[in-house]
């Protein structure tokens, strides 16, 4: 259990229903910056202990808050932590605005005086500077170094991996160095890789820039490089010192990414919350529309569930595995339609209903759960199909590389039993599965 | 501590005076294999337990053996078993003649029903049959795929690493595979980061053939690859499910890779072992002439030595790195010089010398351990100064990259005081390194 020194207890009411927050703008709760008309406020550590007492949430509020404002920028929001659970490897997950303006968030987790920022062209002009400020901002002695590496999916490869360990041996970088991530997914998996394997393992934060990677790819230690052959095939389970959440970040993100990282937020009420599902399926809109509350909701209870997925299961022996609904007939379509023509989350999407559909044709789940998922991902702008192109033997050819085939036997996460259930199962009839892929493929 | 289940305890006289086996033919002891003229014979394991209580020796004898002889080849010698206690990754060190002709002692580490055998050029026609047929034999359910990588230290690069990704892409391989080393440090480096990185990590076993893979590279989990600017400067800590030390296999291994390994094994009596480097000083004509016992002897006790000190400080943060004694004026040889030139252990000793140099100029050793150092390396036909042209700038500017530089300070290991004790250490005078420097180069 992580430590819960110096967090006061208090009562106060938090809310379970999860439908509460369908008018994000006019109920108040713990998620939410409050204005204070107060100037003094008193700093309170709300504890809420999920019951697999697995993870600690710590909500900072105001105490005295009233109404529902956006702060003002002048103003310090004192961020939601969601630890994750690891042992001596435990680490928190920062989430609210304008964390970038804090810089003893950052600099508590530095070690050593050198840190190497790697970001992309994308991000660099937007973020880097505030990033650098953030990270040595009264403290003279840390230096950054900084590598920008080309955007996108086609990028996540060994040669642009060495990009960032020529950039380190470059600057003489040594064990006590910290690398920071700054960027999306991408750039969060290839800094990780890099910091787990330069000197053979350096300090490591995580300044995740969009929905996919605050979600889920910065939480959880999963790091590593696609190969030609197929997504993540190289890499390490490598954990971070932090992972600092600056929701603000969102603001510069397109729509595209932000459709794609919902798909994961989808996802997790799929598999294992159907509270949070039924939320969403409410507050879609608002997530659409960026309101930053319903934001900040969704973004904490993703990684609130991840946090406590990874916390029991950290090298994915079973349980882990299930936060890969959709993505084995995603990293078929990511892979055989070429990394980057459609986004992550969007193949993830068209994976999810792929693995509904074959969920439905096995009996596990009834018809109504398959509308409401392709409701939920139309309002959510993401496909409910895979491209045109794809054939049956591209599926096949691709997923059977799949790191979940084990001895030669595909498992697959599919949904099994009422909203928020899902198996990871190798025992399934294969004629479900080829009437999946037939189903959704011309050829 | 490794369970001691299944281990007989028996008092025997075991052999503490290191000088005792200055005459390996004519005196008994445990580390011997015994001609047993009773085709029936008693396991017996003998339980050693250092004062450490962290590393433990199984060694099985023939209990009734009475004189030392070559076993026959078609008796089973019962390996010499060294435990490297990391809690949950602990695993065994097997010795001895004749360990791939025991198939069972392989097969109980292997998991899942995929193996891959990375090995070299060198190596493949000499032992690589005979390890599939260890893999294999009795064991239809598996399938060992290899593959054969060129050797040599200045292939230890990224893109032939990617050469075993590749196979095992093709392969399709499952993350319930086994990857195994065959051959030396190099492949032991490259197989076991490719283990590290394969799927996020996989099963993986050592079977080293050359002294320096066996008294080192192969015990304590450090894998990696070189970078044009640095030695090992990317890589893991990956811990194998075995080591699997068949001596036979020395008798190919040509005379200078010999010497290159004895240079390891006298390190080990340098930093933290007088009486192993007094028995070294007596034996290391039996060692040149590959004396069986005496091989396996300095074999044992380097892997103990090695052994310990992993199980104190796995991921090197102060006492690993007194194992690399000589390897920073090393490495800068092997960089500066070019990779693979010199072999490792020839950098090493070369290393060493000026490591001893600059102790004996800081005024923490006598100048008789100095002569010592010198008279056993040249036993030992090793070099006792770095190439000609190497100079101060070539050392100077490698060093500062070096993984033991932390906060701009190059952390050195020297020996100070009697025999057997080092520091590593960054207080020391400078002008000891530049005068250990300028003595040793021309320019």
């Amino acid at each position: 259990m992580a430590s819960t020194a110096n967090a006061i207890s208090l009562s106060l009411p938090t809310i379970h229903n999860p439908s509460s927050l369908s008018k994000p703008k006019s109920l108040p709760d713990f998620y939410l910056r409050f204005h204070n008309p107060n100037p003094k406020f008193t700093r309170v550590g709300l504890s809420v202990t999920n019951p697999s007492n697995r993870i600690r949430t710590l909500s900072t509020i105001r105490a005295s808050a009233a109404s529902v404002m956006e702060a003002s920028s002048k103003e310090k929001a004192l961020p939601t932590i969601v630890e994750v659970d690891l042992g001596t490897r435990s680490y928190p997950i920062y989430i609210g605005s304008g964390l970038l303006d804090q810089p003893e968030l950052l600099q508590r987790h530095v070690h050593g005086k050198r840190v190497l920022v790697v970001t992309n062209s994308t991000v660099a002009p937007l973020y880097l500077d505030k990033v650098v400020d953030a990270l040595t901002r009264g403290n003279p002695s840390v230096s950054v170094d900084s590598v920008i590496l080309p955007d996108g999916e086609k990028y996540k490869n060994m040669e642009t991996l060495m990009k960032v360990f020529d950039k380190a041996i470059e600057s003489r970088l040594d064990r006590r160095c910290t690398f920071v991530a700054l960027g999306g997914g991408v750039i969060g998996d290839m800094c990780g890789f890099a910091a787990a394997s330069f000197l053979r393992g350096v300090n490591f934060i995580q300044i995740p820039t969009t929905v996919m990677a605050q979600v889920d790819s910065s939480v959880g230690g999963k790091t590593g490089i696609n190969h030609p052959l197929g997504k993540n095939l190289i890499g390490a389970f490598y954990q971070p010192q932090c992972v600092l959440i600056d929701t603000d970040t969102l603001n510069t993100l397109p729509d595209r990414e932000l459709a794609s990282g919902l798909a994961e937020v989808i996802k997790y009420g799929l598999i294992r919350d159907a509270g949070f599902f039924e939320w969403q399926e409410k507050n879609m809109p608002a997530l659409m529309a960026r309101d930053p509350s319903a934001m900040a909701y969704a973004i904490k209870h993703s990684c609130e569930n991840k946090a406590e997925v990874v916390s029991l299961d950290e090298k994915e022996g079973g349980l882990r595995a299930t936060l890969n609904l959709g993505h084995t007939f995603g990293h078929a379509i990511e892979t055989g339609f070429g990394y980057g023509v459609w986004l992550h989350g969007e193949a993830v999407a068209a994976g999810m209903v792929m693995a509904v559909d074959m969920s439905y044709r096995l009996g596990w789940i009834d018809d109504l759960l398959v509308k409401r998922v392709h409701n939920i991902l139309e309002q959510a702008k993401l496909p409910t199909s895979p491209p045109d192109t794809m054939t049956v033997e591209m599926f096949k050819s691709v997923m059977a590389v799949d790191k979940k085939v084990a001895d030669g036997l595909l498992r697959l996460i599919l949904l099994k039993g009422p909203l928020g259930n899902c198996v990871f199962t190798g025992d399934y009839d294969r004629k479900a599965l080829d009437d999946t892929l037939r189903a959704f493929c011309k050829s």
